[in-house]
């Protein structure tokens, strides 16, 4: 559900494509386009949204989503790829791409000089990382692993490097962030990281860990805010890809066939991946 | 630590005050004046704030808050009672007044039309109606007891009632409040309540349950948050006090006199109060 390709043939009504185009095609291909939330251009949001792949459309098709040669979508979920933006590094904008910028930009994380902090140092948590930097803020990587500190630093450029389970590190944090972006979907405590932030400072969480649990003083005495986040709207998604574009930020990817991908699902279980695999859907069958 | 009284005597630096003016006084009466949280006018979020009742000031002094003939208190951290505002119904404001009001004014919960449901129907809960109905809101008060109704209703003007239990009420509620107030200090659900949530809603918590419990999808897949909130700042305080006389709003109050306080204890267990018990310390002593 993170697709990049060409156009190759556009309907009668379609008027913001026309073959020759780079698009991309992020988690859904289709929703009511009528309720509050379509119209308020959150269709992430619509209780009709259609997944891309591996969900049912309005015809009763199952949808395969870029594990396929072509895919028909209509032109509102379709995102234009500005011109000298590489495909295989569009792809993983249209999920862990908006997925990071979306809390981001609406919890006004984009203030130069305030400090980020980023759990989690995958696909999602280095593009969290970039946006950080893009946005001008002060940058900390928290992770459970020593082993991430040099490519956190020198790869992606984040000011900071913290192991959360080092307790002097986490004490001396306390209280000096003004933002989080929690990408980690394995269970972790919440306290420790809430803690971290200043007064009314904001965490938002895009992963899917099983239960949160907080105390409710540690977002009460610092008037702390847990925010929830799901991917994006359709306005949302073409005013990011625009921003990487216009700022040179590209994900991280190994561009690989298809006739590797059970390697490389063992690869990304044992988190050896920096940071997404791409398929290259056309080189596969050639 | 929600007082009200008279000033009977003012230092020499004083500028804001005068013999004979009234005052009323919150949940601290000190702070280091020099920190951000002071210079943004967060005093309640100093870390070197002294509480008004059984804290230890900086000169060791342990403070009495209102169980006291007079108090002593820097001009910072008192407010002004407007002229015409009951002096027993303006205690209350100073701390379950401000601790309903503060998160409503961040969160911008003041859009009049909008939806705000407020769990709980104690001393706070009935001031989060109260300033639901000046800011033009659709109140719905979610109790667990069926009991409350009526006064939700008739007495205190809400335009809905649910009880929380209601599995069929709960349901039709889904997804259709834009905020909600979260009183209960007992420990409760979350989800439930922040089902009832739209898509980007904001649940203030300002009670002290023992743990939040929350599943991930229900904040992510809503865009839903949940922010802590613990009284004000002095200027949201003041703020808040010229509010409730500009729009005749008023604590329901039960005045007693100080030999009644242990009674008065006993009723507070029971939930037998509406809403706030106010000692008058000057008749009590008469």
């Amino acid at each position: 559900h993170e697709i990049a390709g060409v156009v190759t043939e556009v309907g009668s009504d379609v008027k913001g494509f026309k073959p020759g185009d780079h698009v991309a095609v992020g988690t859904y291909i289709n929703s009511c386009r009528d309720c509050d939330n379509c119209n308020n251009l959150l269709e992430n949001h619509c209780s009709n949204f259609v997944f891309t792949f591996n969900g049912v459309d309005t015809d009763g098709t199952v949808t395969k989503g870029g594990y396929s040669t072509h895919i028909v979508v209509h032109e509102r979920y379709c995102y234009k790829i500005p011109d000298g933006y590489p495909l295989d590094k569009a792809a993983p904008l249209a999920c862990a791409g908006i997925t990071v910028y979306t809390p981001m930009i609406r919890h006004n994380m984009n203030q130069p000089g305030k400090s980020l902090g980023v759990i989690g140092l995958g696909g999602l948590g280095h593009m969290a990382v970039k946006f950080g930097k893009a946005f001008g803020l002060n940058v900390t990587v928290l992770s459970t692993s020593e082993s991430k500190r040099d490519e956190a630093i020198n790869l992606l450029g984040a000011d900071n490097f913290v192991v959360s389970s080092d307790k002097n590190q986490m004490e001396f944090l306390k209280n000096s962030l003004d933002f989080i972006v929690d990408t980690a979907s394995g269970d972790h405590p919440f306290d420790p990281y809430l803690a971290l932030l200043k007064v009314r400072g904001t965490m938002a969480l895009v992963g899917f860990p099983g239960e949160i649990r907080v105390h409710p003083a540690t977002l009460n005495l610092g008037a702390r805010t847990l925010s929830g986040s799901v991917v994006g709207g359709t306005k949302d998604t073409q005013e990011m890809i625009n921003f990487c574009a216009a700022n040179r930020i590209y994900p991280n990817v190994e561009v690989i066939k298809i006739d590797y991908i059970n390697e490389a699902l063992e690869r990304l279980v044992n988190r050896d991946v920096k940071y997404r695999f791409v398929i290259d859907i056309e080189s596969s069958f050639k």
